[in-house]
């Protein structure tokens, strides 16, 4: 059994899904990853981690519209020394999630076919984004 | 330290949860597990998994009515080529589970006295769903 | 590659974001840890887990602002008969996290600057809450 970590940075363009899975999947090919947990930590508190379809890319649109209705910049919030948009980004980033872990089998991320792993952006502007990638397997 | 995989599939009955903890019980059983750490993996992106309570089944019919009122299928969505109710399936995944990880000690566990483990179904037709496990332990 | 398991107990004043985040940081010490995995686990369906920014404690309270107008008291859910309060903690706790894990590097935590790990309790009365804290690493 072993353990590998690295730090992998992205970054965004504002608002929105960014996929990160083939940038995964060629850290665990590097490291001739096995069989084991992959866990990612998104270092953030304005960006989060989401699964979603990797087919149509109409459903990021909607998601990201989805969450904008949800958490509207023009609502009543106290903190607002960071800008209009930081609120909303901390109420999206505790919707969705700030850690994933995928088993892997035989080098392979077990997920559906259409599943991808996006990064998703909360703040308008753009930004550099940390998410640490951490592997534990044979 | 030892890992093992397996693929469990829950015929669902269209939208709501069902119960999956007496299958997980059973496989962690049959594996002889230990101490160690459970990953659950919803290999999907229109169902999820979700930590709810096991008393009364009320709280299933509640948590179903909340989320279709948070995302309606009557939403101005623009992916819609795979019928109404499949962009409300990718928000209601998007805002619970795609993985979970559990610890488990001696071979229980460590859930709450309250607490099961669902799928949550956001499809209105039945579907055949995938869950990997994989246990990484004693 | 060696494993710890351990109860956290927290005793809650009623809704609001608690920061266990010390707490955690001085299990790992006890401990030892060096480079692992650490998983926590809520025992509960009313009181959840989540990530959340440890500067400004106004975001503390729009998040809790956010959540009570997400899931009002007031709406018509079947569930009752544990209090008015029951229903609603029970969806904060689907929207957030039951389960957290989050690599270790060399004994650190590898959290962001500004990120702080909260147990969040959603029932009105103060509560005794427990959460399970898993250690997998060297």
């Amino acid at each position: 059994m072993r353990q590998a970590l690295h730090r992998l940075t992205i970054e965004t363009n504002g608002q929105g899904l960014t996929d990160i899975t083939r940038h995964i999947r060629a850290w665990l090919a590097k490291e001739a990853a096995g069989t084991g947990l992959l866990t990612l930590w998104c270092r953030h508190t304005s960006a989060s981690l989401i699964v979603q379809e990797n087919a149509d890319p109409d459903v990021c649109r909607d998601l990201e519209a989805f969450f904008r209705r949800l958490a509207p910049e023009a609502a009543p919030y106290r903190h607002r020394d960071e800008g209009p948009d930081d609120m909303p980004a901390h109420i999206k980033a505790a919707l969705t999630q700030t850690q994933l872990s995928i088993p892997v089998e035989a080098g392979s991320l077990v997920l559906g076919t259409w599943q991808g792993i996006y990064l998703f952006e909360h703040r308008s502007a753009p930004h550099r984004r940390e998410i640490v990638l951490h592997w534990l397997g044979e």
